[in-house]
C-alpha cells in the first residue's frame, strides 16, 4: 500500500519505472527570445502536456498502481475541486476501478465535466472543508474506497518527484529548479529529487504574494494557515502538511512569492512566446524570474509548468 | 535568386537542406482524446512553434539564402500585415541584412511590434492594396531591396514545401494532409511535396466559407478574386495567385469550406485539449475533420498548424 515514510532514492527510481508507461514523458521546452530577455537559459518542463493537464497526474497513477489486487474494486475516494480530481479519475479509469469525487457546489463546470469525462462519480458539497470531509467520510464508510489525499500522502510525493528526475536526466546539472507550492506535494518531491540526484541543484518554491503561507511557514519553522488566500492560482491556495512541509524545511533553497500582476505578465509571456497554454498557477515559475533577473543571469534555470488547466472564458487579462 | 520555374523534387530536397539549421523542425503532436473523439488518428504539425510563429519563417529565409552576395547589402521588401512581414523580417536579421516592411496604418500594434522587435524598418500606407504597392515601389527603387512576395514566388513556395516533407520523413505515408488556403504558398508546397514524396497521400485545402475564393477558383478553374471577406481567420483573406493556383490546380485532391463557428469551436479544441496555442487560421484544418467526421474513419490524416500569432486581447469566443 502506500508508504508510510519518507521515500528514498530507491523509491524514487521504482515509482518511475512503475509508471513510466502510463504517463507521459513531457517535453523540456526553451525560447531564445525568453532566455536573450533574462539572460539566463531558461528550461520549461511541460507538465501542462501531462495526461488530465497536470502533473498531478504522476502522483495520482502511482497511488492507484500501489493498490493490492484484493483492495482494488472498493476503487479510490478524494476530496478536490481541480486537478489532482481529475488525475484521479483518470489514473482510475486506466486501470479500471471506480473513482468517487468530492467537488463543491461551486466547482467550475468544466473542471465537473472532465472528472465526468473520465467516468468518475462526484458527490456535490458545500464549499467548506468540514463538508469536504463529512462527505468523503461517508462515501468511504459505504464503499471501503481508498483515499488518495492530494499531497499529504508520500506515495503521492514520490509520484510528483518523478518530474524533477526526469528533468536532472535530460538537462544534467541545473543551476535551480523553481517549482510552484500550494500544498507542496511537487515542490518536496522535487525537493528529494534533486537531492538524490543533483545534490548541487537549489530548490526554490515559487507562491502568490497573496497566498503565502508556505513562505511564511518556512520563515517561523512552523506550518502557518493560508488564511483568505486572494489569487488567480487557483492551484496554490492549499496549505502545506505535514509530511510535505518536513520535506521542504530541510531541503529546500528558498521560497520566493511575487505578486499577482507579475504572474498574469508572466503567464501572458510564455502564452505569447511559447505559444503553449499554462494555468495561472504555473506563471508563477517564471514571474519569480521576472522580479528577481539580477540572481539568475547566467544560470542554468528549470521552471516546472504545472499544469494548462485554464477557463478560457475567464483569462485573467480580460476585462 | 528566385526560381524561375515550378521546383523540381531537388530544389526541394536542397532547399531543405538549405534552410535546417536556421529553421525549427517543428514536432508533431497526437491527441488520445481527439483521436477518440474523431475515429481516427490525427497528427498535428505545430508550425505554430516556427520561429516568428508561423510556417512563413521557412519561406522567408530560403528567400534571403538565395540572394547572391552582391546584392544582400540592399536588403529585402515586401508588402504584409501579417506572419510573412515578421517572418521576413527575422530571416533578414539572421542573415544581417536590412529588412523594409510596408504595413497599413491599421495592422495589430502586436504585429507592428513583432516586426520591429526583430529590427525591421516599418513604412506605413494607407490600408488598400494601391497605396501599398506604390509605397512598396518607393521603397524598392531607394534601396534596391530585394522584393519577397508572400506567396507568388516559386523560391517561397518550395521554402513552404518543406514543412509537408518534414512530415511524411516522420510519418510515412499518411492518407491526407490538410493544410490551410490564404494566397496557396503552403498548399502549393504541400501539393508539390506529396507528389515528389508520397504520391498516394491527397492533399485537402481548408478555407472559411467566408473567403471561399480558392474553392470557387478551384470549381470553375479560373481564380476568382478574393470579395470582402469576412472571417476570423486573418491569415485566409489573400486569393490565389497564378503561379500557386497552376500547382494547386494540377495536384490537390480537394478544398473544403467551414463555417465560421465551425472554426471557432476547433480552435478552442485545440487551446483545451491540446494545451497549445494556434491562431483560427490554423484550425480550419481541424474544421474541415469536424464537419465531415465520415469521411475521415479510420484514416491517418495530418493538419498542418499554420501558425500560433493570436491578439490574446481578442479571442473569438470573448464577447
Amino acid at each position: 500500500m502506500f508508504l508510510q515514510n519518507e521515500p528514498s532514492k530507491i523509491h524514487i527510481t521504482q515509482a518511475h519505472e512503475l509508471i513510466q508507461n502510463r504517463i507521459h514523458r513531457t517535453p523540456i521546452l526553451s525560447s531564445k527570445s525568453l532566455n536573450a530577455i533574462f539572460e539566463c537559459k531558461l528550461f520549461f518542463k511541460c507538465e501542462n502536456l501531462q495526461k488530465a493537464g497536470a502533473f498531478k497526474f504522476r502522483g495520482a497513477t502511482l497511488a492507484v498502481m500501489s493498490i493490492p489486487k484484493v483492495d482494488l474494486k472498493k476503487g479510490v475516494a478524494t476530496h478536490s475541486s481541480g486537478n489532482h480530481a481529475a488525475a484521479l479519475a483518470l489514473a482510475a479509469k486506466s486501470r479500471g476501478i471506480p473513482a468517487y469525487i468530492v467537488m463543491p457546489r461551486t466547482a467550475p463546470q468544466i473542471k465537473k465535466l472532465a472528472v465526468q469525462g473520465y467516468g468518475a462519480k462526484i458527490f456535490h458539497c458545500e464549499p467548506t472543508l468540514e463538508s469536504r470531509q463529512e462527505n468523503l467520510e461517508k462515501i468511504v464508510s459505504k464503499t471501503g474506497a481508498i483515499v488518495v489525499h492530494p499531497y499529504d500522502n508520500y506515495t503521492v510525493i514520490t509520484g510528483q518527484a518523478t518530474c524533477a528526475k526526469e528533468i536532472l536526466e535530460e538537462l544534467g546539472e541545473v543551476d535551480y529548479i523553481i517549482s510552484p507550492v500550494g500544498g507542496g506535494g511537487l515542490l518536496s518531491g522535487t525537493c528529494l529529487s534533486a537531492k538524490y540526484f543533483s545534490p548541487n541543484t537549489k530548490i526554490i518554491g515559487a507562491e502568490p504574494a497573496k497566498a503565502d503561507d508556505a513562505f511564511r511557514s518556512l520563515k517561523s519553522g512552523t506550518i502557518q494557515p493560508s488564511v483568505n488566500p486572494i489569487t488567480i492560482c487557483d492551484g496554490l491556495m492549499t496549505q502545506l502538511s505535514d509530511r510535505t512541509f518536513s520535506i521542504i524545511k530541510n531541503n529546500v533553497h528558498d521560497i520566493i512569492t511575487v505578486e499577482e500582476e507579475t504572474i498574469v505578465a508572466a503567464m501572458r509571456m510564455i502564452w505569447e512566446r511559447m505559444k503553449i497554454i499554462i494555468e495561472p498557477s504555473s506563471a508563477v515559475t517564471l514571474a519569480v524570474i521576472l522580479q528577481n533577473k539580477k540572481k539568475f543571469i547566467g544560470k542554468r534555470v528549470a521552471l516546472i509548468l504545472s499544469g494548462g488547466n485554464v477557463d478560457l472564458d475567464k483569462l485573467p487579462w480580460a476585462q
